[in-house]
């Protein structure tokens, strides 16, 4: 467990950390926590507050970093502490007590005592009468004057002091000699009585006084310490660990599912260390890409420790769910193969020679709860090959050439991850589409075949080859039209939706300020995003562009310049559009740091508003240049309009809406009306002071040469008619977050279908979830118990259909086990949820109360349907009888 | 006690702190130490060597500080480690095995653990092999190498490692942990064996090799760690605590003769306060003049403090000894005064108008054993006042006006340091021939009388009035030759010694190096001298030259420049000249640091050769950029042949000797032949960066303004026919470190000396000490013994009468009461000197053994004399019966 970042973690793995965090300390120490103490993350999320605070089963929230002009006026109102309720859907039902610090959480300034550090002015109270250093009566004065001082800006005659900071306490004797002397000498005095306290006896002080509490809603981002430093860059730095962290977080939930579906192995693999590598990478400086080089390297590489053993896991599971070794001789030996670098291209089981008449299997696993059609893509070294189902039909499929610019990205960075080349070089994508079953699997086949399309049909149109107007493309319902002789994006048209809109897409980057200023200096750096001007990224003149088209998706290549490179797909069967994007190394030769971002333009009037999701879950509503909370004056007309984005942002208009969803976190804004930016990399070459102490500059080495960090992701862009936005991007979003899963084999001679179980249902077959739920946890804990946990998607009023009270199942969920005894628990499973409602503080509001929220009732043991009201999440402990 | 200082301390301190701090740990945990552990200060002394350390008693010595060039070349000879002759008249029987550091006094540089300090690369051991820097066989094969290396310059299988150093474990956890794991693995791969050890146990492994040891005589200094860093300034920074340490030394002594006459008050006040403070400022970085300021004006606070209390029992005990309060009902009240000021014209009971018939009474105390003659001088108000001894005769005295540059200093200093101004201003001192009898006092009374003489005759001389061709001064045997026109000593002549030498003198001060260098910067600063040239002072054209002629002496006054003035007096009864010199505030406007010299030019020939004291006590030989144990490459020859003085500095040739003694510790050299300088003050302008931190700036402030500091000393100048310089020298340098002790009180009717003992004989009336032998302690120890301490005052050949056997009668010296038993003992008085001598470890050494060293034997409990061979200090313990 650490104390998790707030703005570049998903939901998911916050209540992942949070619950092996809690589990341990009941087991460990048999203690449930009761306050939340996020006292270092970088602006606070609505997530944190009432998922991560109040579903938890806390009675506050306390932390130290709110914007600077926020807290002035905080201090001046008496409000740095109040009730907030994060969630619109659950509104008081999930509200909790929470305290921003006045001045952030070091103790008053002369109250430090560290060993060795002498950097503050804090006298040791001499209290030996005979040395001329004695000070005990100014001592006590300071310590007065100081809690004070704190007084007049709180509510109650409690206040919190924080005896410590960073770092400090490597010798704790040197902090409690002092201040066992404050309290004698304090207490002796009678001012004030000053204790040895907890959060837990301070919350308890402050529900004891009666005292009404203001209101908060929303969250506290972004996060500001001065005029000029808001610390919005860190939600993209480090795009790639973003990246992988997102990868391997969904990889970890269906791995716990396949551990459940097989048993999980008490000797052998198991998901844990990849369940430590993940906790411990939601840390505020780990994911959020603000730790040094060496440190970043080492949260990779423990996740990359723990993938290795979880995809035995995977793969053990697999061998057993397909009850492999009951009808075949085949072995554990022959296991499963899997292609962590599917990304880069390198997927060394898929690249084998299929011209001597082996095939290859693979398995496509879905961890969501309904069915599901995708079209999956393998690197092959073969042309004429095709795909089957496990039926024996043979699937539509397509090849689509490996293109130049992705050969080079594969060999250099197999080069430089595995320490080795790669043997091959693949020349084809194989595409085809393949159906799964809710956590269930489908098997495919490829084999050699002639193919007539060899593949996909190519058009190349460079820009002094201005034969045409337009090029159209897209073959399903979405069509993308570009201008030909300029080859970029005009206009999206959707045949059924009717919507048709006129769209950008451009690059720029923002040079990043290098701290030279005399007044207020600060620089660009890994936690704060501070430019000096914009600067357009235009598309060279000699710059191709390539349209390739197949039966089941149109790509349109380009070439923005030297170090981006994007590609553009429209998918027949799907009506959003998938951009895959290649930026860097970004150059740094001109001494100047970049801050890349894309920018989607359209003309929708969203008058300045734009909605972003907080921790891919609640979307709220942000508006350019404006806070709800105080009269925001504006200094960073950039920066300071980035949010975190984990799950998408989107803009509306009366008519039209225009949703973009990402793989990662990223930071983004709309800075203009009717556009949507997002800040995909970034390399800087200063520090921003504050504590990284490093510019953020990422590179990739073989052996001593490096080279700049080259980011590849995507984002997936949907323009729909005005109140049909949500359904897409939370239901595909929930399929982004979580994608399919493949595995590899080979069959050799046998026919694999028949020998094997070539479809699973991890469900009853007839089951589907509804659209508006997905399991974001199926684990068998370590007592052999199952972790249940079910999270309705939709918030109260976003969808006509879906925004409604949601029911599973579970005799259909669970339809081959008995379920003895099932038990809702809090968020974190460390207490019962009957429990943690009836110990938890009630407060009073200084507001009126709003209307009554509905929430799931209790589970009928016999009946066994849980009951979601929108956004609401329940977790559940299980107990089977076998 | 402390790890005092090795060059600007004086013998009788360094005994007295050891001797505090011995019997303390005697007293306190029943252990004596056996090992000299003196690793910081700059360069060793004889003294150490061979009276601190072999003559307490230990085994060895330990230091890390000693020449670059020194250290390099014993390293390649393996003689770090020695046996060290610090006493040529004391030869084998008292030498010492030495170990010198190979480098300084740290840890070897990549061991090194501190708390919150990661200015070492010092990776921790880490056994965890579980973890990516598990790093045991690194670690293990850096330790070794370390330990190889430094085998490789040592002799015997066994080398020390310092594990620590400045500042460090404030947490010792830190250390220890890695340390034991060191120990763990080191000792499990077995190519060395590693042990927590102690200087015993490797002095007692290195005893046990029987390995033969180099010979070291003389000392190590000057210190240098590099070409241009010279470690000599320290000889004379902070001069004035130099020399305020210095008198509070003597006063000790005196202080504690007192008591002891008296008997020391159990529950009163005593001299334990100062012993204490005079001991702590003996510290390397106090008396050295190394500290910050602020810890030098605590230093002297101290100081202040432990004289006020120790003023309380002389007073007391004059009282007692006085046997006043039984013939008088003169009380406690109406006690003594002392002038602690009196450098600066400041004693209040000596300054009351005496014109209505008041009397002052003197006291003036002889804490030596030799009866003594001496000029007294006082500021008085009144004009007609006349001086007369117990006896009732009228004693011979002269007034001398106050100067206004003294009344300048006098106002400036006593608001400076008391807080206000003087009420009155003295006109004149009064000076007067005192005749004490050995540790004794006699009384004299000073009354209001019309006078013939009513002050010296008084004759100026401005450079522009050139009417005398020379003027001579001195009305006794001793004379000098002045030029008339330029007012400058040309010429020294003894009419009964026949000495006749020209003689200048002159000061000059020497550019402080700023640092400033590109290559090996190195300012000078409070430890290094390092020179940026010279600059010759020349007296300024209208400077006034001034003598005072009277029957006691002659008084030349000389204002040099604007913040140099010198008074060079000769007394009739003396064959020396008194140099009383003002140096201060160095100015600094010009932005140079300046280091101020008096050079003493004659015509003898001493061949780069000089003489200076080690402590005090053995006179060491000089040569000119020339070192005894090497080949010396000279890098600054100003600064490189700088040395401690302390008692005093000579040169001669075949015909005659120049002497110069000091008032406290100074630099001092020879720089050209027939030369001698000593260095009187310092003010410079950079941190020489050997951790002070500070420039060596002191002033002096009256609220917030201050003044550059300005110092007033003496030194004393002999010059004599060639092998009849030592007498001077030794018995004279004896009591200039114990000058005469003044009392004063008043008499207001009665007839003081008629109701008072006017004349106290602390030892039996008509026994004198031997002019070559001191007491240099005599203190009431707590149980109510008595501590007794001889020093022989000279070397072996150095005077042709006093350099023999000496006794001294002890029942002579106590007269009154009966010893009942005398125990030697070691030289800090924590053990007998028989069991010390039999425990004494013997060393083999590689050279010849010297002929039989001859002491004096033990003392015959029925004859009670004790003997003294030269040089030797013998400490007695007396139980005495009452």
């Amino acid at each position: 467990m650490c104390m998790h970042d707030e703005a570049t973690v998903h939901y998911i793995d916050m209540i992942d950390q949070t619950t092996l965090g809690h589990r341990f300390i009941k087991e460990e120490f048999n203690v449930t926590p009761r306050i939340g103490w996020q006292i270092d993350p970088f602006g606070h999320s609505a997530v944190q507050a009432y998922l991560l605070g109040a579903e938890v089963g806390f009675d506050s929230l306390f932390f130290a970093r709110i914007d600077y002009q926020d807290r002035a006026k905080r201090k001046n109102e008496k409000s740095l502490e109040v009730i907030w309720r994060g969630s619109k859907s659950l509104g008081s039902s999930a509200q909790i007590f929470t305290g921003a610090f006045p001045e952030h959480y070091d103790p008053p300034s002369n109250f430090y005592f560290e060993v060795n550090d002498d950097s503050t002015d804090s006298p040791i109270v001499q209290d030996d009468i005979n040395l001329f250093d004695y000070n005990v009566p100014q001592r006590i004065n300071e310590f007065v004057a100081a809690a004070v001082s704190q007084a007049n800006v709180t509510r109650t005659n409690h206040i919190m002091w924080t005896m410590g900071t960073d770092f400090k306490y490597q010798y704790a004797h040197t902090w409690f000699r002092q201040m066992d002397k404050f309290l004698h000498y304090v207490n002796q005095d009678g001012r004030v009585n000053a204790l040895y306290s907890t959060p837990s006896i301070y919350t308890d002080a402050k529900h004891a006084t009666k005292e009404s509490w203001p209101i908060k809603t929303d969250d506290y981002f972004p996060y500001a310490d001065h005029e000029h430093a808001y610390w919005t860059g860190y939600f993209t730095s480090r795009p790639a660990l973003k990246g992988y962290v997102r990868m391997m977080s969904a990889y970890y939930l269906a791995a716990r599912q396949l551990e459940f579906f097989k048993g999980r192995n008490k000797s052998g693999p198991n998901t844990d260390s990849l369940a430590d590598a993940l906790a411990v990478v939601q840390h505020h400086d780990a994911v959020s890409g603000t730790e040094k080089q060496h440190v970043a390297n080492d949260y990779a590489k423990q996740i990359s420790i723990g993938y290795k053993e979880a995809e035995d896991v995977v793969a053990a599971s697999l061998v057993g769910v397909a009850n492999l070794t009951s009808k075949t001789g085949w072995s554990l030996q022959n296991k499963f193969q899997q292609c962590p670098l599917l990304n880069i291209s390198y997927c060394p089981p898929s690249e084998v020679d299929l011209s001597n008449g082996k095939n290859l299997v693979i398995v496509v696993y879905n961890p969501l709860g309904w069915r599901r059609e995708d079209v999956v893509r393998i690197p092959v070294i073969n042309e004429n090959v095709a795909v089957w189902d496990s039926s024996g039909r043979e699937v539509e499929s397509q090849l689509l050439p490996l293109l130049d610019v992705s050969v080079e990205v594969r060999k250099y960075h197999v080069k430089a991850y595995l320490g080795k080349s790669p043997k091959t070089t693949p020349s084809y994508w194989l595409a085809f589409s393949a159906t799964v079953p809710p956590l269930g699997f489908s098997t495919y086949i490829v084999s050699s075949s002639k193919r007539a399309d060899a593949t996909s049909v190519r058009q190349e149109c460079k820009s002094e080859n201005r034969k045409t107007d337009t090029i159209k493309v897209g073959s399903g319902k979405l069509k993308l039209i570009y201008s030909g002789n300029q080859g970029k994006l005009t206009q999206y048209i959707n045949s059924k939706s009717l919507v048709k809109e006129s769209v950008q897409q451009s690059y720029s980057y923002y040079r990043g300020n290098n701290g030279n200023q005399t007044v207020k200096p600060q620089a660009s750096g890994a936690y704060i995003f501070r430019t000096n001007g914009t600067h357009p990224i235009k598309s060279e003149d000699k710059a191709t562009f390539t349209v390739l088209r197949g039966p089941l998706l149109d790509e349109v290549h380009q070439r923005i310049n030297s170090w981006i490179y994007q590609i553009t797909r429209v998918y027949k069967g799907k009506e959003h559009v998938e951009v895959e994007f290649m930026v860097g190394p970004i150059p740094i030769d001109d001494g100047i740091g970049k801050e890349i971002v894309t920018q989607i333009a359209t003309t929708l009037k969203n008058k300045k508003t734009f909605y972003t999701d907080s921790n891919g879950r609640d979307f709220i509503e942000r508006i350019r240049n404006y806070r709800k909370d105080w009269d925001l004056q504006v200094n960073e007309p950039i920066a300071g309009n980035y949010y975190p984005i984990n799950l998408g942002i989107y803009i509306k208009d009366n008519s039209t809406e225009l949703s973009v969803l990402v793989d990662r976190s990223v930071g983004g804004s709309s800075i203009r009306d009717g556009q949507l930016e997002l800040m995909l990399h970034r390399r800087l070459l200063h520090d921003d002071s504050r504590g990284v102490g490093e510019a953020l500059n990422e590179t990739v080495c073989i052996s001593k040469k490096c080279t700049g960090l080259t980011v590849l992701g995507k984002y997936y862009l949907k323009i729909d008619p005005i109140g049909e936005g949500a359904k897409w991007r939370r239901s595909f979003g929930q399929e982004i977050y979580s994608p399919l899963l493949l595995a590899f084999t080979e069959q050799d001679g046998h026919d694999w279908t028949k020998l094997h179980v070539p479809t699973f249902h991890g469900m009853d077959p007839s089951y589907n979830f509804p659209e508006n739920v997905a399991i974001i946890t199926l684990q068998e804990l370590e007592d052999g118990k199952a972790l249940f946990r079910l999270a309705h998607l939709y918030e109260v009023g976003e969808d006509k259909d879906l925004s409604v009270m949601a029911s599973v199942e579970l005799k259909n969920v669970f339809p081959n086990k008995k379920i003895k005894k099932i038990t809702e628990t809090s968020l974190s499973a460390n207490q019962e949820r009957t429990e943690m409602e009836r110990k938890r503080l009630v407060w009073k509001v200084s507001e009126e109360e709003e209307p009554k929220v509905v929430r799931g009732g209790p589970v009928d043991p016999a009946k066994l349907v849980v009951n979601l009201a929108p956004m609401e999440i329940r977790t559940f402990v299980i107990d089977f009888s076998y």
